[in-house]
């Protein structure tokens, strides 16, 4: 089973309006509500993918509830422990070809709620395969957590893959998360500079891996991912572009990472398929998903291509 | 007994954020949530001046249990509805001095649903001394709604005060209702050309006297309001300006003069009254409430002229 930790999830709000003018009022003439959240959107695509799933993390209020019915009427398995607070929303206004989005930070969580949810993780680990970790955490759960989780998985035998940023990630790395994922601005934060080629990516990655981390796979949007697992390095990349959502193709990329680790199967292969999934995410409107159809014509046209190592520091 | 009707209510959501750039994403500082609605806004200020209020309307969703819960907490009596959708909410956007609002349009109402309303409306109507019907009409609620509820309240012997626009206000006017409030948007749509001035205000209140309004009231922001009962008219104007946050004087505004019509005052009294209440509104940073204090500082110096009879159309 793969376990997907949402920490804080989000119902995903998307308004239409015919323009958006800042100072006005607007009539929203359509009005999406989505479960969401990066956690949330792994764990809809790793069932997509036909993997056994289990969406966990911590939800409260009305907008929490709506997080448990949404994903009970998509047939995904979840367990959000409660919390006094409310359950952010994020609101994306889309006027034509532009998209705005607002991110409430999350409900403030207390001390006695964590500890709850670390001990009914650990109970949910027991039955795991692979555990994802991913997202922002809500005000109040501590930088660590995602270390303190990690220690937890591993210790009831989990593989664990995170994708997280800034300090949240830095902290998970000495705790030796199996995978981890940032994208090309959150590797760039680990490399001390931009990532802007995927030679950048294999560096930002490689540092992720000194850090700590068993593998790291950063993602590089059209130009797919760099990857390095121990000492060995990848660069895979999709036969073509697709246009569409970019929003939620880092999360079907963990996703799909998530099922290969959990099947077994070789780097190479788990990439290929991986990049294939996360560029047909690129196909559909909302995060959450991916087109099969797309996926399955994009893989066998994916290039996985071994390249040498290389050191991203010098060695002392 | 005052009951508010508030058909579409609304949680109104009010993100902060350092700056607002279309098409770029922000992350939201501070949120706050609150029950809102035109009619909700009436209930709570009617609640602050004392009266014995009930507010009732559709409500549905996780979001039409924030209404109940909210209205609860400030002791607001409430009798909402059920509706099998969601009740909407509004989204403002504020940075520095721009404040942006997204509406959405209301959970989809059915006959079945709107019928129960009607019935229990009935029933809540024989307690009443004045009814007010505010705000706009979710779909599904035919646009002759006010119009209906208004023969129903004047069959139990209460008044009825309709703060409506277009469709809305325009079906309501032939069944009588005992005073109309628009702002002077409003009042122009019924008049035919922009309401500028304070007699632009006596001539559209004239027309909706004429269209079949027992009284209008027109507000008309700083400059007080214009209106017309029966034969005669007033201009009320406050002392001063007050700055702050205007959205909710209009409420607040329909809020004191349902309470003064439930108290049997004079009109005069009611408009220098329901005036200093409209203004104290501005000064508190949220909508459906006033500054006590502040109201009854301004009182004494509210202008209430009696002004002579015109006709806004020519007699034929």
């Amino acid at each position: 089973m793969i376990v997907a930790v949402c920490l804080n999830p989000a119902v995903d709000v998307t308004y239409a309006v015919p323009d958006h003018a800042v100072g006005q009022s607007h009539r929203v003439t359509d009005v999406r509500r989505r479960a969401g959240g990066k956690g949330v959107n792994v764990a809809r695509t790793a069932h997509q993918l036909g993997a056994r799933v289990l969406a966990t993390g911590l939800a409260g209020g009305a907008t929490g509830a709506m997080i448990a019915n949404d994903l009970a009427n998509a047939g995904v398995p979840a367990r959000f422990l409660p919390v006094a607070g409310a359950t952010r929303q994020t609101v994306t206004v889309v006027a034509g070809a532009s998209a705005t989005t607002f991110n409430e930070p999350g409900p403030q969580v207390s001390a006695a709620e964590w500890e709850a949810f670390t001990s009914a993780f650990a109970a949910m680990t027991r039955t795991a395969t692979v555990v994802t970790m991913s997202g922002s955490l809500p005000p109040g759960v501590p930088v660590s957590a995602y270390a303190e989780l990690t220690t937890v998985a591993h210790e009831a035998g989990a593989a664990v893959l995170v994708d997280a940023d800034g300090a949240a990630l830095r902290q998970a790395l000495p705790s030796r998360p199996d995978v981890v994922k940032p994208n090309a601005v959150e590797a760039g934060e680990l490399l001390g500079h931009a990532v802007a080629t995927p030679r950048d990516g294999l560096d930002a990655a490689r540092r992720a891996v000194e850090l700590g981390a068993g593998a790291a796979v950063v993602s590089l949007g059209p130009d797919g991912c760099a990857a390095v697992i121990g000492a060995r390095a990848y660069l895979a990349r999709p036969p073509y572009g697709v246009t569409g959502n970019p929003t939620g193709a880092g999360d079907a990329l963990v996703a799909a990472v998530a099922c290969g680790l959990a099947r077994g199967e070789q780097w190479s292969e788990l990439l290929a398929s991986a990049v294939a999934v996360s560029a047909a995410a690129v196909a559909v409107p909302i995060a959450g998903g991916f087109d099969t159809e797309l996926a399955a014509q994009l893989r066998p046209g994916v290039v996985v291509e071994e390249v040498g190592c290389r050191s991203s520091t010098p060695q002392s």
